[in-house]
C-alpha cells in the first residue's frame, strides 16, 4: 500500500522570517510514532506562500498521510504559537492518491463516493481523490474507502451465490388434511381480509388461532424457561440500526417513518384545503411537508430492545437476561406479487431475547429448540425440519456464509424452522432461533460484571407463518386438528355472516 | 347566491352554416331541469368563432353554471352529431364568479386554493376563479370551495374556544401513596427507559403491570360482554383516512409511512456506500429515494378495522359485532417537551369496537361503562371521574361542540375517563368510550340486513396512561397496592441490576 497526500495548512499570519524547514525536520520523529523506524509518514516536499504551507506527504502501511498531517498541524501549532504568535487555522487536501494490491483481480468497474477515479491494473488499484476538507481527512474516511473497494471487488466473486442452507433435522412425514392455499380459502370465509400491499385484517377465528399459538409458546416455552415480558418500541431510530449493523444494508426493505415538519396547523392549511376541495389526498405535497426519515418500522424486532442495556454493566445476579416481546407489528417492504399471508409486509411475531456468557447463550438456545420440538411434534403435529443457515444478523447486513468456519460446530449462527406446505409442495421458513455471538453486546457496549464477553440469542416466532403452516397441513375443519391443539383453542368464535 | 361562468366549448369542425342560436334556444328546458320554472341556469350571451362556442352562463340557487355547461355539451353533441357530423371536443372555463351571502361577517382575509381572488363586503362575498379545466368543472370543486369559505369564516368566530367538557360522574377521594412523577421514578429504577421523542422501552416490571391491566380488562369486560379478539393493521392507508374523516384534519400529528422507491439494491448503492464510508446515515438522500407517504401509523386505532366490513351487508344473526384489538402500537406526533409516559408518541391501547343498531350501541356502551366502574373502583381503587366531551370523531376532524344539540342526552358522543395525578395535582384523560353514531357504517358503506341504519361504538384503553395513573396514586411499593390488584399480578419480576 502506498499513500500520497498533497495538502495545505493555513496560518493566521505570514510565515516570513520563520525557519519552517528546521521545524519540519524536527517533526520527523512524531511522523514516525507507532511505526517501525523509517517506516512512518514522510514529508517529500514543502513550500511556503505567505500564510500557507503547501506540503506533500507519503507513507506506506504505517501512519496514514492525513494522520501525519494532523500530527504536523499540532506540532506546528505548538512550535509557532508561543514563540511567533502564529496560529494554525485550517487544513485541507488537494490530492490524495492511494495504491494498493487487492486480494483478487476485479471483474468489472467499481465506483465509490468521494473518489474521483479508480484505476485497476491486474490486482493493483489506484484511487484518486481531490479537494478534501478537513472533516473528510479527520474522520478517517480513507480507510473505510479502502475497505469498501476490497468489499466490492470481493462481492464480484460471490454475487449470485446462494445463502448457506443445510438441513440438520427433519420430522416424520404427516398425513395432510388440506391441499389448498390457506390464504385464499381463509379469505373466502372471512377469516382474513386482504388490504393493501402485504397487509391483512385477521377476523375473530384467525385471530383466535394465532392467539392460541401465542399461549402455547407462553405455556410450553416462555414460562417454563423463565422468560419475562417486555415492551420493545416498534419505531426504530437510526441510532439503533447503526449499532445493530442494519444501516449497512437494509434500505431497500424498510418502511420509513417521517414526522411532519411542523405541528403548526397553518402550515398544513394548503394541504387540508386542497383535500377538502378535491377529496384527494395530495401525497406529493405532503412529502414536501414532512421531515427526512427518523428511521423505520421494526424490521428484525430485537435491535430496538438493546438501548435498554446500552453502555451498562449487567450484574452477574441478573444473568441470564431472558425476555420476550409481543407488543406490535414489524414491517418489511417485501418483493411484489401476491403471496397471501405467507409473505406479508406487516406481520406479528413473538420475539425472544436472551443475554448471558457464551456457554449460557448456547445452552438456552438448545433448551428453546427442545421446547419448539415438543410444540411442533406433540401439540401441533406438524411436518417440519430445522436447517443451519447463514445467520440472520449476517444476511441482514448483506453478508453470506456462516458465522463460524466450522459449519458442523453449530454454535454461533441461525437455525431456520421450515414447514412443508402441501398446496405448493414447498418448504416455508416459519421461525428461527439464533446464537448471535457477541455482536449485540459489542455493538451496544453492554458489559458483564466479570469483564468476560457477553453473548446473546434471539428467536422470532412468526404468527402469520404458523397460521399458514397449520392451515396448509391441517385444513380449516377443527375435526381434523390435533387433539391437544383442539383442547387448547376451545370453541371457535362464530363466523361473521355477510349477505 | 349568484353564479357566473364564462366558458368555451370546442368542436371537431367549423360551425359555419349551423343555426347555433336556434339550438341554444331549444336547450332552455334542459338548463332548467330540477329548478322551479324560470330559475335554472341561463345563457346570457354566446358567440361562435370558427370551431369554438364562447358562452356566458348565469344561475342562482338552482343548477350551477358548470352543470348547465355539461348539460349543454351533451345537448349539442346530440343535435350536431348526427345531422352535421360535428363532434363536441372539450370544454373549459375562462372565468367563474360566485357571489354569496355568508352567515357571519368575516373578521379577516381568507385564502382558498384554486381561487384567484376573494372579496368581502360585509357578509357579502365574491369569489373569482380563472382558467378552469374540464376536470375542475366536472368534479364539482365549486360547491366544496363555497363550503370551505363558509367553514373558514365560521372558524374565525370559534377559534380558541375550548372543547366541550362537563364532568358527569366523580369517584370518592382516595388516599394517595405517592407524590412523585411516575415516569422519573420508574426510570430511576430501570422499570422504563426513555428513548427518542415520546418513545419508551418498558422493562419486565412495568410490562407486567401493563399486562395485568390488560388481563383485568379481558376478565372483567371483554370476556363477560362477549368480545372477540381481532387483529387490526397498524399501518393506515389513505383510503381508510378519507372514509374515516381523518384526512380532513390530522396531517400535523401523523407519523407518515413511506416505502422505498425501489427494492433494487443497485439504486441504493450510493446511500449504502456513503454510510459505509462516513458511518452517518444520509437521511436527506434517503428522503429522495423513498415514495410519497402511503399513509401513516395507526392514530385512532379503530378506522383500519372498517375495511373488513366495507360495502358489506351484515346479517342480523351476526349482530351485535363485538371485537377488540391489542395487536400493536399507535403513534402520534405529540407536542414537544418532556411529558414522561403520560404523553407519548408511540403507545399501546386495547381498542374495543362494536356495531349494532342505535339502541344496541348505546346499551353496550353503558354496559362497558359499568365494567370500567367496577375495575377502577373495586380492583384498582382509583380516584377518577367521567366527563362528557367533544366526541373524538369530531375533534379529530377539527370540529368542536357536541354530536347532539341536547348535551344532556349523552347518547351519541364521547365520555373521557380522567384520573387524578397527585404529583401534578391535575387530571389526566386515561381512556374513553364513545357511541360514534352512524359515522363509520356510513363512511365505509356498511349496511344492515333490515336496511335500518347501523351505529357503532369504540373504547380505547390507554395502557401507558393506566400505568401513570396507577403509579401516581399508588406508588411503586406493592405493599401499598390494592389487594385485588396484588392478587392478580402475583410476584413481580426481579429488577434488572446494572453496576
Amino acid at each position: 500500500m502506498k499513500f500520497y497526500l498533497k495538502a495545505i495548512i493555513n496560518f493566521s499570519k505570514d510565515l516570513e522570517g520563520i525557519d519552517i524547514g528546521k521545524i519540519l525536520k524536527d517533526s520527523k520523529e512524531i511522523l514516525e510514532k507507532g511505526a517501525p523506524k523509517g517506516k512512518g509518514a514522510k514529508i517529500i516536499s514543502w513550500k511556503v506562500e505567505n500564510n500557507i504551507l503547501l506540503i506533500e506527504i507519503e507513507s506506506s502501511k504505517w501512519v496514514r498521510p492525513h494522520d501525519g498531517l494532523f500530527r504536523l498541524k499540532n506540532f506546528l501549532s505548538d512550535k509557532l504559537g508561543k514563540k511567533y504568535k502564529v496560529g494554525v487555522r485550517g487544513t485541507s487536501g488537494s490530492l490524495y492518491m492511494i495504491t494498493l494490491t487487492l486480494p483478487k483481480e476485479p471483474k468489472e468497474e467499481v465506483t465509490i463516493p468521494f473518489v474521483r477515479e479508480i484505476k485497476f491494473k491486474g490486482k493493483k488499484c489506484t484511487l484518486i481523490l481531490e479537494n478534501l476538507d478537513e472533516e473528510f481527512l479527520r474522520k478517517n474516511y480513507i480507510d473505510r474507502i479502502i475497505s469498501l473497494v476490497e468489499e466490492k471487488v470481493n462481492n464480484q466473486y460471490y454475487r449470485g451465490k446462494e445463502e448457506f442452507h443445510e438441513v440438520m433435522w427433519q420430522s416424520k412425514p404427516r398425513k395432510h388434511f388440506f391441499d389448498k392455499d390457506p390464504s385464499q380459502e381463509m379469505e373466502k370465509r372471512n377469516w382474513v381480509k386482504h388490504r393493501g400491499r402485504g397487509q391483512w385484517i385477521f377476523g375473530p377465528i384467525a385471530t383466535k388461532i394465532m392467539k392460541t399459538f401465542e399461549s402455547i409458546v407462553y405455556d410450553e416455552l416462555l414460562k417454563p424457561l423463565g422468560f419475562q415480558e417486555v415492551i420493545i418500541p416498534k419505531a426504530v431510530t437510526w441510532d439503533v440500526w447503526t449499532k445493530s449493523g442494519h444501516a449497512k444494508n437494509l434500505y431497500p426493505e424498510i418502511y420509513y417513518i417521517c414526522p411532519p415538519k411542523t405541528r403548526n396547523k397553518e402550515e398544513w392549511e394548503n394541504i387540508i384545503d386542497f383535500y377538502k376541495i378535491t377529496n384527494e389526498v395530495p401525497i406529493d405535497a405532503i412529502k414536501e411537508n414532512i421531515k427526512s426519515p427518523i428511521g423505520g418500522m421494526s424490521y428484525a424486532q430485537c435491535p430496538p430492545l438493546w438501548p435498554y442495556f446500552q453502555n451498562k454493566v449487567i450484574a452477574d445476579e441478573s444473568l441470564p437476561i431472558k425476555v420476550f416481546d409481543r407488543s406490535g407489528t414489524s414491517m418489511r417492504y417485501e418483493s411484489g406479487g401476491i403471496h397471501g399471508i405467507e409473505r406479508v409486509d406487516e406481520f406479528h411475531r413473538i420475539e425472544i431475547v436472551w443475554i448471558d456468557y457464551h456457554e449460557g447463550v448456547t445452552k438456552i438456545r438448545d433448551e428453546i429448540v427442545e421446547c419448539y420440538k415438543k410444540i411442533f411434534n406433540d401439540i401441533l403435529e406438524l411436518e417440519w425440519r430445522m436447517s443451519w443457515v447463514t445467520p440472520w444478523f449476517m444476511s441482514q447486513e448483506g453478508l453470506t456464509g456462516l458465522a463460524e468456519k466450522d459449519k458442523n460446530k453449530r454454535d454461533v449462527g441461525t437455525i431456520d424452522f421450515e414447514s412443508f406446505l402441501p398446496y405448493s409442495k414447498s418448504w416455508l421458513e416459519f421461525q428461527n432461533v439464533s446464537n448471535n455471538g457477541d455482536k449485540y453486546p459489542k455493538g451496544f457496549g453492554v458489559k458483564s460484571q466479570t469483564g468476560k464477553q457477553l453473548y446473546s440469542g434471539c428467536s422470532g416466532v412468526g404468527l402469520e407463518r404458523w397460521l399458514v403452516t397449520f392451515i396448509a397441513q391441517k385444513g380449516m375443519e377443527p375435526k381434523n386438528w390435533p387433539s391437544k391443539f383442539k383442547e387448547r383453542i376451545g370453541e371457535l368464535p362464530k363466523e361473521i355472516k355477510f349477505l
